[in-house]
């Protein structure tokens, strides 16, 4: 019996097990969870990102860059349509491209030498025999600077025209350069030489022009690229990385980024185009530039007084100022130098390759990874290096894609902007065309352009908020050759600041300027931005930039034997930029930073009430609205930090998370204020730097003191104020953005 | 034995079934559904919606226009500050009120009579002596009037000064009005008087100073605003709703809104201020508002020819030119009109008054519900006929919030904006001063300033896409003393249009310029926007506005016995703001439809080519980016509505539903361009209407257009191109918002 009642109570406790099971994993919920609700709490995935790290291979890159500079590529040239194809065939792989890809094309006003009537600089004697012809074309060390297809070093947007005149070295072409030599020159009807460096290419001329000159020269002074370095006999390329002598730096001479001729409106077949005598920031006067041994024959041969120290450059002759013209014992006693420049201005139509994987779980919000695709000659660093590690973050994310093994949260968008050489054109375009999508939906943009200029560390600018994701991806990749060593330790020992609240840490550079195509992102449309490349080692070299920039020289030989042998800083680079774009793609919380935002701007302040505070206060200008609006961006950012500290983000509400995500990557575009800088094209973000004796602060404010100080007019200090206003709201604004959202 | 094994089998399957129902809802699942996820889904609540509506109480609105209305409460005066105070008290009741209230204070440029030195209007004789003095205060009908914080009537913003000359009538002060003028006289030294409307208050005296004309009277006609009824004696104030002989409409000579020394920034204390020299869009010369007993006087003895018919107004005479003077047989010949006005301006602290309900959902998304407090008198039907139908709504809606009946999905703001007589100067400053924050979050502002004009049926005016929210809650509000008829059926018997998609339907009207508090929320900052009310039967009565409209005898007494007795309408527009209110605030999907402003935008082109497709074309000007655009815009809200018909919301990831809402909400913003109107404040909105001969189109492209065929200038066609690009970027830029995502 009790075996029965055992045996019963067995069997009862069985079926009782049973159902409790059955019911509870057999039958569905009525109220059973949506399969999304894992889906929107996901975070990044710390394997996904190691697999990616492990997969970035540096023979492909190299083998990237082959490709890409097998021809010259200059905008709009059959070389840059057929990088055009090669992007979309490599972003069209079936087993390693992206999820859609397609070329959007502008019509942009570009400006191209004369194949057939190249520009000359001469020096012709009185009776107009000509006694110096400067090189045409850079000289070949291999075949690449014999293709036809190599353009002759000019300065797109110089004017064409046929000037001569007495010759006079105008330092870098600054207006304190021209005005020294005011003092002691008649520079009317002068042709001024000035070298590269301390002013942007176009204000050389600029500054040049309401002094009469009538010409610009400018070439590259050895000293500011070479080191010193000038033999092509054993010193410079193909012996090193060094520009030879005939080296000449090709550039747009331009103030303004975007195409000229539709201002603020994408350069779309039908968009209405200002008149071209309406374009300002161009050179109003014919502009050439020339290789140092050109430089060498004319400046070693000036007349006049002695030029001050700080003028005097890497030639083994005094530079003087010109006579105006030359000594009197010189050959070229007497003599004009002529300038005959043939420039023509055209309408091309130029493209940007885009390509996009799909976000999974936000596909309204984007993470833009970018880098200009054309070239001034074969473009191997500038900006090919980019593309090749672009293309290499592609093929390995593209795979990770298409078999199946990742999606991002949101959506990535590469673009190969076309006509960066030319003033940032397909960035500038691509901005203006999608403005508002872009402005509601950008969580960040990264701009790769040059990749490695040298191989000794990581180099990175950016928004202050993006700081902590560089360094966060900079710790998870080793430098070249180690296996301990990060590119994070490395960078600090190379660059570093002390920080209030990290205390020493690698040094992030801000995005002053428009030196590549962040600047639309970061200064129009207020997209947190960041730009990353691997650079010098400032002890082993002055040079202003690697020395073939812009030369028939940059190409793939001299990439692969003197900046980057074995491409794996290349990799290293794509291994970095890549684990910044999947943070940013897949991190469930934003991985922006508002607090140091703070940080920066706090310096800022700091500098500019010790420089400023003064001269403020003595006409009755107060800076307290700035610093209560500093403060109170400060408290905010501490305030949402505690919130994300306080919150348990993956199990709460996904509109919590987004609500604190949309804080973050809507940030940036508080700063922005048209009223800022009204004169500059496209620059509307208040938090743009200015260096004032090499400490940073506030732009807008700093000019507007530096003005005030120097005229004393009453008009200027209201500007001064005006300024303060501006920026005092756009940064109370912005900490409204961090505030609790109601 | 059978029985022993049923019995067994009996137990074991109860066993088995407690087990399954144990195992089913005994145990917690491990992947228990999160609480949110059921929140995250909500959607409005008819019945709630159905008890708001039921809860709107008349006599609440009839009592708190009586508290609103005691005193005089003009900008930032004593009465004003009252209101302040009334608002706070209301907002913070605990049993009624709201989550957060609070006062922001700006201090804002304003301009006022000299109370110790009243403006005059005289006719002086030859020998300076006064033969007739217009009237400097209203005539009191009841104590209303006679209170001494009655303001005297005065243009706001003509400049102090002491004019005289002979009369001339200039109808009503357009360009046109003093060209034709001009033809017959020499202006020089006059003073022009006219009359209200066909103009904005500055332009009248903005016009004249070109001819030199010296000084401005302004009128209202009785043809105008009282069908011709000019007797105080039975037919004006208190016997009806018409003005009274001695009446004088108030009111602010401006162009352009906000406060006008701080244009793009918030007035704080410290704000830099414009030197008030450099302000625009004010009267050059002295102007001043008087009543038509007076106006009768002056122009019925004006000398001169005739006047055309279309100048002559309701006055028992013949309107003349002026001589210019007056007639030789009248006592005023060859005497002059003497204009003495001590108008001051004056830096002052404005109040907003701002309360917030919080969202529960999502925060992060703003519904603005504003309405001026500020008056000139004591304003009952403007503003606070809008006022009180706000504080009824507030009262009805806090009190569901306080017993936690109801916390809407979104959050709701209500904005009680100060100094709006003076230019929107409240809800411009705040909109500027939290810009970003506002143009990120904000879903829909809603406006009801003057909320019942007349009695007769809901009137309504929008950007396109808050058309559908409107008529659906119109549909659920019953008209005044009906108990089948709705609002939505008594509105379109009023006011109706042909849609080619809907039929007849209700016609909204569109947000042309800047009338109320919405300009600055649509035309800077690119919010959908609506603005409600109760009007006028048009059959009835052609007056320009109701007639006692900024007039000491907009009182109490004047709402509740000729606008609105027993305060049904104001009930009526509270109940239907509300339920648009409610809607914006709780739907799941937002109620803002994007084929709705396809439409509309699809009319605008039509009539843009058949205006301007021919003239274009033969300047070699295509229409066709502009189509594209249309088209395009058409195609991706076809294809978003289609996505949305195609989803289940409710059981979809709350971030797909978000995604669509973004859309929607972000819509508007993609309008916006600061290149459309350059030299109006503040308009940057490229929807934005003309009205050219009846039907609207494109108002950047229509001024371009017109300004082109009158001076046939190549540089003014060019102009007109540009207008072309400007709307056909902004529109494909609106299309890709609505787009897929990605």
């Amino acid at each position: 019996m009790l075996r029965k009642v055992l045996f019963g109570g067995l069997c009862a406790a069985v079926t009782l097990a049973v159902g409790i099971l059955l019911g509870h994993f057999g039958i569905q919920q009525s109220d059973s969870t949506p399969s999304w609700v894992q889906d929107v709490a996901k975070d990044v995935d710390e394997d996904l990102i190691q697999r990616f790290i492990s997969e970035v291979d540096n023979m492909e890159i190299q083998e990237n860059l082959r490709e890409l500079t097998k021809v010259p590529h200059m905008a709009t040239t059959e070389g840059d349509r057929a990088t055009v194809q090669y992007m979309l065939s490599r972003w069209q792989d079936p087993d390693t491209g992206l999820d859609h890809t397609w070329a959007e094309d502008y019509r942009v006003h570009l400006s191209f030498p004369d194949p057939n009537n190249p520009n000359t600089v001469t020096v012709v004697s009185s009776s107009d025999s000509v006694l110096y012809s400067a090189r045409e074309k850079e000289k070949p060390y291999e075949a690449a600077q014999s293709d036809p297809a190599v353009v002759q070093p000019y300065a797109a947007y110089s004017p064409a025209g046929n000037v001569k005149g007495k010759l006079v070295f105008a330092n870098q072409g600054k207006p304190s350069d021209y005005q020294l030599l005011n003092q002691t020159l008649d520079l009317a009807g002068t042709i001024a030489i000035v070298r590269y460096g301390g002013e942007g290419r176009a204000g050389k001329a600029i500054n040049a022009a309401p002094y009469g000159v009538v010409g610009v020269l400018v070439y590259t002074d050895p000293l500011d690229i070479n080191d010193g370095k000038m033999s092509e006999d054993n010193e410079t390329y193909p012996h090193s990385w060094y520009m030879p002598p005939s080296g000449v730096e090709r550039g747009s001479y331009n103030t303004d980024f975007g195409d000229m001729l539709t201002p603020y409106l994408a350069a779309k077949e039908e968009t209405y185009r200002i008149p071209s005598k309406d374009i300002k920031g161009i050179p109003p006067i014919p502009t050439q530039p020339i290789g140092f041994e050109d430089a060498y024959a004319l400046i070693c041969e000036l007349g006049g007084p002695e030029a001050p120290d700080t003028w005097q450059g890497g030639f083994n002759c005094t530079y003087n100022f010109g006579g105006p013209g030359f000594q009197p014992l010189s050959a070229f006693n007497n003599s004009d130098v002529k300038l005959d420049v043939y420039n023509k201005e055209e309408l091309k139509a130029s493209s940007n390759v885009m390509g996009v994987i799909r976000g999974s779980v936000e596909p309204d919000r984007y993470v833009i990874y970018g880098n200009h695709r054309d070239s001034w000659v074969h473009g191997a660093i500038d900006p090919s290096s980019g593309t090749s590690v672009m293309l290499e973050l592609t093929r390995v994310l593209g795979r990770m894609v298409k078999q199946g093994t990742w999606k991002p949260r949101r959506s990535i968008i590469f673009g190969s902007w076309g006509a960066e050489e030319f003033g940032l054109i397909g960035s500038a375009e691509y901005t203006e065309e999608y403005f508002t999508k872009l402005s509601e939906r950008t969580v960040a943009y990264i701009n790769v352009d040059i990749s490695v200029f040298a191989n000794a560390t990581l180099r990175a600018s950016g928004s202050p908020s993006a700081q902590s994701v560089i360094f966060k991806s900079s710790k998870q990749v080793k430098i070249p050759g180690s296996d301990s060593t990060s590119v994070y330790d490395n960078w600090i020992r190379y660059s570093n600041r002390s920080s209030p609240v990290y205390g020493v840490i690698p040094n992030v550079g801000f995005l002053t300027g428009a030196g590549s195509d962040y600047a639309p992102f970061i200064h129009n449309l207020g997209i947190t931005s960041m730009d990353i490349s691997y650079t010098y080692d400032r002890t082993k070299t002055k040079a202003r930039i690697y020395p073939a920039y812009h030369t028939a020289y940059d190409t793939f030989t001299y990439a692969s034997k003197f900046i980057d042998p074995g491409f794996t800083s290349h990799q290293t680079v794509a291994r970095t930029a890549g684990n910044v774009l999947m943070r940013l793609a897949d991190s469930l919380l934003l991985p922006l930073n508002c607090s140091d935002y703070a940080e920066s701007l706090e310096a800022f302040l700091h500098v500019a009430l010790e420089l400023y505070k003064q001269p403020l206060d003595a006409h009755s200008i107060s800076l307290m609205p700035l610093q209560s609006a500093v403060t109170r961006f400060r408290s905010a950012a501490s305030r949402l930090d505690q919130v994300i500290r306080d919150s348990d983000l993956a199990s709460e509400t996904p509109l919590k998370v987004r609500r604190i995500n949309d804080q973050l990557m809507l940030l940036d575009r508080a700063f922005l204020d048209s009223q800022a800088f009204p004169k500059e094209y496209g620059f509307r973000h208040v938090f743009r730097p200015a260096s004032v004796n090499g400490r940073f602060t506030f732009r807008s404010l700093a000019d507007a003191c530096a003005n005030a100080m120097a005229t004393g007019l009453a008009s200027d200090w209201q500007k001064a104020h005006h300024h303060v206003s501006i920026l005092s709201q756009a940064i109370a604004g912005a900490a409204s953005i961090l505030d609790d959202v109601i």
